[in-house]
């Protein structure tokens, strides 16, 4: 699992067996049955949750009573609620397993004090906020405005792994179109 | 200028004078007139721009061929089309002046430089950045599910310069709602 870890660190920064161990030593492992929360609307969000293994899902409850599916992620996705976890407010939205799922848990005053022992840390993190900017206004701006059925498409071919192993109904709400609709378009 | 800079710099990590002239050094300093794009659609951003004046807006063409506005910024915020910056691809969005804008511009590689020669650098960096997520993430989760009326509440109470110096039509894209329904509300 070390490796694991390792190699995802390595990915855009290089980081030495030393560095890779003090790291380590401050992620705390949680195995979170299907259904369970990692967060729940309302708490506030003191940890950044990096998956070993297993699927979670990002929601919050719209003004109509509606969840609404914001983001799925599986291993080596990091995940929090951004705003709850940086400015210590209550977070608006949940994130729950979808199957059963272990997460390495890194606590936001661990990671403060390891910035300043790894500077490197903060270009690592830089990297990844950048990337998790990227895909949520590609998902806002470009992905919401194409047609139900081109969406659809267009998560078959990008993560076909979701297609496979999140409910149906839960496809519906990240694409926001009916679950008959979809059920319709999967027929084709 | 330097000094607006230096404090600006200074809100997250404290950097020497020193480093403060490193920095600056390496920013260009370029005015555009009303209606001039700092990034048009279909060209590779290669630099984060630093607003000293000035106001600038965010849009993309839809399907339907409507502008589709995304964001506003105003003196001492970063714009850029963050996809396009990361990955060396076209920008699906154009930045434009919406009045006469006096920015710093930060060209990628020169970023990059500076990043090794001032790690702190990437802190500042990583926290600009995340700002941006939370602040997508919250127009589009929150802002976008709240009704017309409230979304326009929203602006006048956050953002009353928005609504003060930004053309009607812009703040009706931008909220998602229409010119007419917006002379309505304002007219209440």
């Amino acid at each position: 699992m070390k490796e694991q870890i390792k190699k995802h660190f390595s990915r855009y920064v290089e980081f030495s067996d030393v560095e890779i161990d003090e790291i380590y030593s401050k992620l705390t492992q949680k195995t979170f049955d299907k259904k369970d929360y990692l967060l729940k609307e309302g708490q506030i969000c003191k940890s950044n949750y990096f998956l070993l293994s297993g699927l979670i899902r990002s929601f919050y409850i719209d003004n109509k009573g509606n969840e609404k599916i914001t983001q799925f992620a599986l291993e080596n996705w990091w995940v929090t609620n951004m705003e709850s976890y940086i400015k210590n407010v209550p977070s608006y939205s949940s994130i729950q397993a979808i199957e059963k799922t272990t997460a390495l848990i890194i606590d936001k005053v661990e990671l403060e004090k390891l910035f300043n022992s790894i500077p490197k840390l903060e270009r690592f993190f830089r990297i990844i906020t950048e990337n998790m900017l990227i895909a949520i206004q590609r998902r806002n701006d470009i992905y919401l405005q194409m047609k139900s059925k081109d969406r659809y498409d267009d998560l078959i071919q990008h993560f076909p792994v979701f297609a496979q192993r999140v409910p149906q109904y839960m496809i519906a709400s990240y694409l926001e179109i009916t679950p008959q609709y979809l059920s319709e378009l999967r027929k084709k």
